[in-house]
């Protein structure tokens, strides 16, 4: 695995199916009497947002501090990035602060990517949200919850293989660094997606992506085993390229009619906050079929598993129940 | 015990005395050489702010990390709350992430209500003031630190009861929060109140409130074993219903002439922050009659006490200070 | 050593080489597997900050988490600070909460040494930076920059004397609180200071302050150890006492051919953020010999020794490495 998380495209499958099985290995923490591992005691993990994101900002320190790393949120707004302070000059502040990874979030598509390939920073980098590009752990997020919904592990658990699986991606594809996201890790995993959006929200080149593409909803709802909703830019729907906001939701829109022309067995998917009425009802958002609670849990057992492997982790066996007890309630690194 | 803490009415008296009594016996950890305990280590509170209130949130956040809990501050302002998100979705989100408490401060009345009876929220909820609604745990405090200055416990220390007591509320009852709370808690614990107000600031059915009411400071000063002053919100002061800020002042302002006349043992309470010249005056606020620093003290003894039975205590046993210091020390839960 | 650092000249000599002999032991901490010490667990250290500072805040967050203390981060935006509550009610109410240091930025001159002499605070008080007066660790982290880069300590190591260095500091001296403290403590070691800037922007009794005076940057670079150069602040540069831009960065800027006139062993410092083709040109500002990124680093070192010492530790020896990886291991204090 490579020592940055910029993009989905830097996973092979077998990192993938590797942080998704130490994510397995995490979530059970929760059902210890101490959740917690020390795994990463003494290390410290900065979430450096450019944009506000307390969502992302929040389950990225739950995960952090429940390896028992130190977090410190930098947030740019009112900080000396408002006096003009580069990123580099930032990056360099955090290196010689002794940042062990930075956890950052940007409006400008390829700010994670400049930082993780100049020599500024000797820690890991995540990236947590890049303008229109990506949103890696979020594609991970998404991928995990599909696995425990839509399939079955070697021994009846979770934590089977996406092969094949059908997963349609519905919204503003232009701009969503979640659909970027999602289409790389998919694919990467097997699985088949169908992009669905209006022609005005899909970017030129998407013709060569390794998706289908439609402009019906309906067309595909009964083809897939997993639909995923993108949430809409409330600031971008008065733009000239958006449809109005009753044409959006009555032809993008998953309503209770549309859910049930899935097959039964298919999920709906929603990276939240959801709007309800616009690009959901509330009927299929409060549905059981709607995973976007356990997606938003998934993040912190995936967020825990990225930042284990890339701060050393040697992999899912560190961390058996047994062994780490025992090494939690002493507080000694295994 | 009820699994959350929404109002001062939640509390029997058995429940409100367990509190104080926690709260005492958890004071005592600020004397060790670690003023921490590993109580609550391993567990996520989160500090849920949809209105700013510094002292409040980090009243919370030392007690809370007194305990050894991890805690994850979220403001509600920039949010995605303010992209529309809903209290359901945010509680959600929350309890996703593994939130096992969530103290919440909204600007509306009855918010923590809607989070405690609802199925959002496995953990538990606790109301760090809603709207004009109820701050229980200010209650709380309050009655903490009555209960040190006006009686004395079984063994000659502090712990004794309120029966009896006669306590003073003055100010805008009709918005405060804290009379509220006051109030209720108060009369539970077999207090006698008596609340002073111009009559605009009284709300409409105070007569059937368990209380006593007057306009007229100056004649219950001699009657009062404590005599609270509520803030002036001075976004109020200019409203059609509020006194001219000078007349507020010289009716229902407590100065050095009046507290003369309080009975020697009275003491002065106040919330804080004090409007020095408005409701109180700089002598007052600065005398040893005065409680408002004791009560500040208090907060963090309370809300550890708060957090400890509903996270899962037993009571104040488990914290007598033989077994916690060893347990402490080598960071293993007791 | 005093019980608060309001000013660099709070400190004597010993006491200025102790803070640094200090910071030395505890970088090595960095080098450890877990890069953590349990100095100061059960402490709680709150950073005060009335105004917007990123950087020190979480330098200030760091060195303390390193020591393993509790922070708490108020920022006085926002709080009941802006609905007027005053310095003194904010220091009760944060020693009635148990802080053990404050860690203070104020936009007044003076604030931290009001908030020290006051009988307000049991704990410790850290001057962060108090408007144009003082900020004392960032004279200590230049200092520990200038001893690791000119001197050599007893052992071959670093940490000599800088008895004799020749030290110019450049640029707005009138309104710098980092020159007023690096001129105090720099004095104290023993090393030479010149100021260099514009007339309009030297302090009106400059004549009598222990350094010497100059308005020009070029008679003074080859006869200095290091050149400091001071940040320009935007928002002064259009006051009528300011030159122009282009004016300010011809005769006050370090470019690379001011550097080559400099010795060969002198070094370039910043404070940071650096405004590249202003006070400095990216020339300077990234060649090896400008020690903007090892100040940083410094300054969490430097912060862990000031409170490490100024919260009852006892000096250098507790630090060695034997004793403390055992007493690290398992959270044990020493």
């Amino acid at each position: 695995m490579k020592r940055h998380l910029i993009s989905a495209t830097d996973l092979t499958r077998d990192d993938a199916v590797l942080i998704l099985d130490t994510a397995e290995e995490l979530a059970r923490v929760a059902d210890r009497p101490i959740k917690k591992l020390p795994t990463l005691r003494g290390r410290t993990v900065v979430n450096l947002f450019f944009e506000d994101s307390t969502r992302t900002r929040i389950s990225f320190e739950a995960a952090a501090k429940r390896l028992s790393a130190d977090v410190i949120n930098f947030s740019a707004k009112g900080s000396s990035v408002s006096k003009g302070e580069s990123l580099k000059d930032t990056a360099l502040t955090l290196e010689a602060m002794g940042a062990d990874a930075v956890v950052i979030r940007h409006h400008d598509s390829g700010a994670p990517h400049r930082l993780a390939t100049s020599d500024w920073i000797g820690g890991c980098v995540v990236n947590a949200g890049d303008g229109t590009h990506e949103h890696p752990t979020q594609a991970l997020l998404d991928a995990f919850t599909l696995r425990r919904r839509l399939t079955e592990g070697p021994n009846g658990g979770v934590g089977g293989d996406l092969e094949g699986r059908r997963v349609t991606i519905v919204g503003d594809i232009l701009h969503s660094r979640v659909a970027r996201s999602n289409l790389h890790l998919l694919t990467t995993l097997g699985a088949e997606v169908t992009v669905v959006a209006p022609p005005t929200l899909l970017p030129i080149g998407v013709a060569h992506w390794p998706c289908a593409v439609s402009y019906d909803l309906d067309s595909v709802l009964s083809k897939s085993d997993a639909v995923m909703m993108l949430r809409v830019q409330r600031e971008r729907m008065n733009a000239a390229y958006f449809p109005t906001e009753r044409e959006y939701a009555r032809r993008y829109g998953l309503d209770g009619d549309r859910m049930a022309r899935m097959p039964e067995h298919a999920v709906v998917m929603h990276p939240g906050p959801m709007n309800r009425g616009m690009e959901i009802t509330a009927e299929v958002a409060d549905s059981p079929r709607c995973t976007a609670v356990e997606q938003v849990s998934g993040g912190v057992s995936v967020r825990m598993a990225v930042l284990y492997l890339l701060l050393g982790g040697a992999g899912p066996a560190d961390t058996t129940p047994a062994d780490t007890t025992r090494s939690d309630e002493n507080g000694q690194p295994a």
